[in-house]
């Protein structure tokens, strides 16, 4: 508690960001009204605007402030090639890594009956439609190697199979620049079983 | 670059806080647009509000909404002991690691001739004028032990000589809970030298 009420409802409020909690939220919020108020102010307006303008794409349901985004709309893109993710995010990164040029479809989630995630907050439906509208001849799951991500990834992919797209699923295995000794058993295994013919 | 300018706009936002990069930016925007809007909502209204509202407190320079702070106001407070400390957070961990009654003066920095932060930056002719009133009679210099902290330090302890009144430091050591195999040496120099007799 500081002396000014104001400031314990700014630390607070910080405290609903990822990896914030109470000491990193009143450094934050010092910072900015000893020496960022710029900033601050321009971090608020930008806040309130993503959050009112920023929706999902109709047809990949990423975060865009259009109602088709940027990708989907593009005339360069494949359609031939949808590569599924588990979030927002994850469509960024493959841009930046990738020289992928097919389309998107973000579940916003992974299947995760226990939480009441299932095949209808994944918007499965509309992927199904989007299957049946035949333009797609293949599919990449690139949902994340955990329990639920496995498992959606299964799902998705026999729904794929009965209309004939073929399916296939990114590469697990120890990461470029990975050192053996730190990496968990599980992967470990999974790279060894996997192991390829050096051509 | 995400698919979304407002997107890009507010991981670029997210950077001016403390500690965050753009790897946590885009973790924060992202979070924030997917599962916490309303948490973004009210950071962003607290954020203005507390800019907007949130200024210096008159008498002692902490940061407080009102003119004048709650500490400062308060009937229970010793005028007669006033502790020194570089910024509004240090009252805050203060009072509620000590049980200090006496009053604060923040300096809101250190004299740091090269920054251009001199005595009157940092409000020295206010703290002049509050010797002057006559009420104090000891000062704890609370400032961090930084060479430009140990000179604010001194150069204040020589203003405060000049009315007679009676000037302290905080201890500085080992701290408690810590082990002398993980201090730095200039600490244990300082804590081997300053070492106080057992009674």
């Amino acid at each position: 508690m500081s002396q000014s009420p104001l400031l314990d409802e700014l630390i607070e409020a910080f405290t609903c960001l990822p990896g914030v909690g109470p000491k990193s939220a009143q450094r934050m919020a010092y910072h900015i009204l000893e020496r960022e108020r710029e900033g601050g102010r321009l971090l608020a307006a930008r806040l309130q605007q993503a959050i009112e303008q920023i929706g999902h794409c109709q047809r990949c349901r990423t975060l865009t402030e259009q109602d088709i985004c940027g990708i989907c709309l593009s005339p360069k893109r494949d359609g031939h090639v949808l590569c599924v993710v588990e979030t927002p995010v994850d469509v960024n990164v493959l841009e930046q890594a990738t020289d992928f040029q097919g389309l998107y479809y973000v579940l916003m989630g992974k299947l995760s009956p226990l939480d009441g995630i299932g095949p209808r907050e994944l918007g499965l439906d509309k992927l199904k439609a989007r299957f049946a509208e035949g333009e797609i001849k293949e599919l990449i799951l690139a949902t994340n190697p955990t329990v639920e991500g496995e498992a959606t990834a299964y799902y998705i992919s026999e729904m794929a199979r009965e209309w004939g797209i073929a399916v296939t699923r990114i590469a697990h295995g120890v990461p470029l620049g990975g050192e053996l000794e730190y990496i968990d058993g599980g992967t470990l295994l999974h790279a060894f079983s996997e192991r390829k013919p050096l051509v």
